[in-house]
This record gives structure tokens, sequence and C-alpha cells, in this order.
């Protein structure tokens, strides 16, 4: 393998691209306890634990590169339903399915891995696929 | 806030949708140096540092739901440019240039923002938005 100059170390930006971003930050805000680090017309940035960061784009408004002070951001944007998954806690599966059946959210999906993990698979509000996951699914989690 | 079972720990999965996934992966492996988890003939994981999975999937191999022994994934798929961002230590920016420059990958751009980190930013195979950035981005890197 071709040496590099340092090991990737994670990753840190995860996107998805949303219709509405007052609607779908209060849905990462309200229903997965998120928060909002940064925000403007085209963007809102949520902490989404450890060294992740959610970026909500608004569909459409990164299509051409972002020229800002310090240099510029390329040209992105997609559409469709992607899928992320979540970290949590080894045994909080059933509690979390029942908090989000409270908010009137469908769980499409629960899966107890031979690994250990267990997923819990749900909608976010431009039907991106997300899923709550305990550790044992991957050798790194 | 609604009282949340547990805080989110991370984003354990980010997804890309490639042509390919022979292609993605040989890139993702030999430019970044990522290592290879797990593979079936709709998806490729790769292990990204720390507790981070990438997912490649098959474009149009997730249009419909897949059954496993242990449950079902909900269907997903999206088309474009996402953009991801991975973890690289301080001070790596100048020899990640230098190597991906060597691989003959274009950079599309080199921002140092205000509050100290570096991002290094290019395309994969698909035309996805990569960036290299080192901490300092964000209140949590």
């Amino acid at each position: 393998m071709t040496v590099r100059p340092s090991a990737i170390g994670g990753i840190v930006e995860t996107s998805l691209y949303v219709a509405n971003l007052a609607r779908s930050a209060a849905f990462y805000e309200g229903t997965l306890g998120l928060t909002r680090i940064s925000e403007d017309e085209r963007l809102v940035a949520l902490d989404a634990g450890a060294r992740s960061v959610l970026l909500l784009f608004q569909c459409g408004a990164t299509q051409t590169a972002t020229t800002t002070p310090e240099g510029v951001v390329p040209a992105h944007g997609a559409s469709g339903s992607i899928h992320v998954a979540f970290a949590v806690p080894p045994g909080s599966i059933d509690d979390w399915r029942a908090a989000l059946a409270g908010d009137g959210i469908a769980i499409e999906g629960l899966t107890r891995w031979p690994e250990g993990g267990e997923s819990l698979y749900f909608r976010d509000p431009d039907n991106h696929l997300l899923e709550l996951a305990t550790p044992g699914l991957w050798p790194n989690y």
C-alpha cells in the first residue's frame, strides 16, 4: 500500500441535504438531542457527539462554490435518501424505540446483529434513513 | 428540550453512493489508506479511523429493503455529490496535499479557518466532495 502522510482519524463531517433547514434542525435537536453549533442561510451544523458533526445543507444552496474570506468551499449537493448511523450506548435501544414512538416516529426496522450490536431504523423529515446503533456492529465499533 | 434516553455518541456510519464499488474501494484504500472491513455485492464498508465507518453503496442496489436473517434494512439511496470530511492530524495538510498531487488528484481548495483548522478539498471517483480537516474547525473538533 502507498505510504500516506498520516492515518485518517475518523469522519468529522457527515452531510445531509434537506428541503427545509429549520424543520430539519428542529428534528435533530428535538428528536436526537443534538446541539446546534453553527448556522447560516445554507447550512446548519450540529454536534453529534464525540468529534462528529452533522451538516444539514439547504437543497440547491451548495451547487456552486461558496467563497469565504478564508478560501473557497467547492460545489457539492445530492438528492435522495442518505443513510446515517448514530452511536448509542449498549442496552439503550428499547428506551430509544419508546422515545421515538412517543414522538410519533415510525420504526422501520430493529435488527439484532450476530456480532452483538443492535440497530433501530427510522426516517428524518426528508426521508433520509437514520439508524441508532449500539456497539458491536463493526470491528471498530 | 425533550429528555432523550441517552446522548448520541457520534456518527458511526457515513454513506456514499457510487457507480463502481471496486473502483471506489480501491480509491479509499489507496488514496486515504482506509481498511476494508466488510463487502458484498451492494456494499463495501471501510474503517475510517476512530469509531467511523465509511459505507460505499452500489448505486441502485439499496432502493429496496434488504432482508437479512437478523432483520430488515430499509430502502435508501441518493445521487449527486455528497460532502464528507475526514480527520487528519495538525500540521499534516501540506504533506497530504503533496501525497494527493503525487496520486494525480486535483486539489480544489485549501482553507485556513480563523478557528485554527485547515481544510483540503478534492474529489473521489464519483465527484463526491472530500475534505481532509485538522482540529480547530468546530467546538467538538
